[in-house]
């Protein structure tokens, strides 16, 4: 089965990764560019949860995001209405992205005419738990109608998280939702990670959400000044 | 990068898997047991579908599963409510069960004393694809809240599916459910796949869904004979 020949190659693809990404986040800073990337499973919500954050900064700041997904283009155009600058990213079969492919979609962007620079990783609660982006902050978002037990069964993404999402909360009746529940597990795989409640669709929590971004990225920027 | 060397070494890998899978392929066929794999998102109801589907079937039939999650024993507990044998595999940060994993799983389960074998795949709609485990029949499954679009976003889990299920068909409702779009969309990524839509919650579909599992078994009686 050649495992330990896997490994090894795994562990040679992780620090290539590593590299990337932190010269990534170097150039970043240097831009005073503020970076959140944003891991789920398919069908959480990322799209619609980050379509409403860019529509609620772009009159206050300069917005842009990366997305990324095996095949089609249907999230960039989906994002494309919020009318902020947008680049797909297709992975073919790989489940994650990785800091080369960032690299490669920003292109000739130029980083410091940007305030936020968002990434919508591939729909996987697994793959990219390894993978460093070169982000600030990065996002797991999880839905009510995926169940409380989600922490306890995929903690790796959960454990790189800095933050954790529920979204969907306008269906937490309909699904029976336990929400002390979930707040436990959460807690049970990361103790103090933070957990944000919204509904893109109906707009809770998303104020919030927003104000909660703009002091991080306040903090940053004296931290690294 | 090493990608040359990557994809060599996932070629032996996916080569060996194939090995395993087809020497377990003939043993389910020598007991006469008919094996079932489900793949779909985390979240998706794959657990509560399968607990309905095990009760229903034990009155008639001899049935066990099989059931992969990367940490926690949380799903075979719920399944061992259906009060048939449930063996747990976890797969620590292995985003997909292989060949092997089943065959050691299976220990010394005398599979001729079995009608249906279920194989719970890892929630993951990408890395299980190119992993075949010896099974009949493989679904996918789906759920109304996760969106119309899946089909078009992880064609490769598609295209490896023998039927699709649609999951928690009583909540199309609250999340406005396109069902015409999303078969279109199952449509155009695998023509001709047939798709089941259920609710484990309310019981829709589910007489329907072990009729077609009957029929598929004794299909695969009389081919085999």
């Amino acid at each position: 089965m050649n495992a330990p020949r896997i490994l090894e190659v795994r562990r040679q693809v992780l620090k290539a990764n590593d590299l990337a990404a932190r010269a990534l986040r170097e150039e970043f800073q240097r831009a005073g560019v503020y970076v959140v990337s944003l891991v789920s499973s398919p069908g959480t919500g990322k799209t619609a949860f980050l379509e409403q954050t860019l529509r609620k900064l772009r009159a206050n700041y300069r917005v842009a995001a990366l997305v990324g997904d095996l095949a089609t283009d249907n999230d960039a155009k989906r994002l494309a209405r919020a009318e902020v600058p947008i680049r797909q990213i297709t992975t073919g079969t790989v489940c994650h992205l990785e800091a080369e492919m960032i690299r490669t979609a920003l292109g000739e962007w130029s980083l410091n005419e940007l305030d936020f620079l968002f990434i919508e990783n591939v729909g996987n609660l697994v793959c990219p738990s390894s993978y460093d982006l070169g982000e600030d902050l990065r996002l797991v978002l999880l839905s009510v109608t995926e169940g409380e037990d989600k922490p306890l069964k995929y903690p790796t993404i959960f454990h790189t998280a800095d933050v954790a999402i529920l979204t969907k909360m306008d269906l937490a009746l309909a699904v029976d939702f336990d929400r002390d529940q979930a707040h436990r597990n959460f807690q049970s795989v990361r103790p103090g990670l933070q957990v944000l409640e919204v509904s893109s669709k109906v707009g809770t929590g998303m104020d919030a959400w927003i104000e909660f971004l703009e002091n991080r990225r306040r903090q940053s920027k004296t931290a690294g000044s």
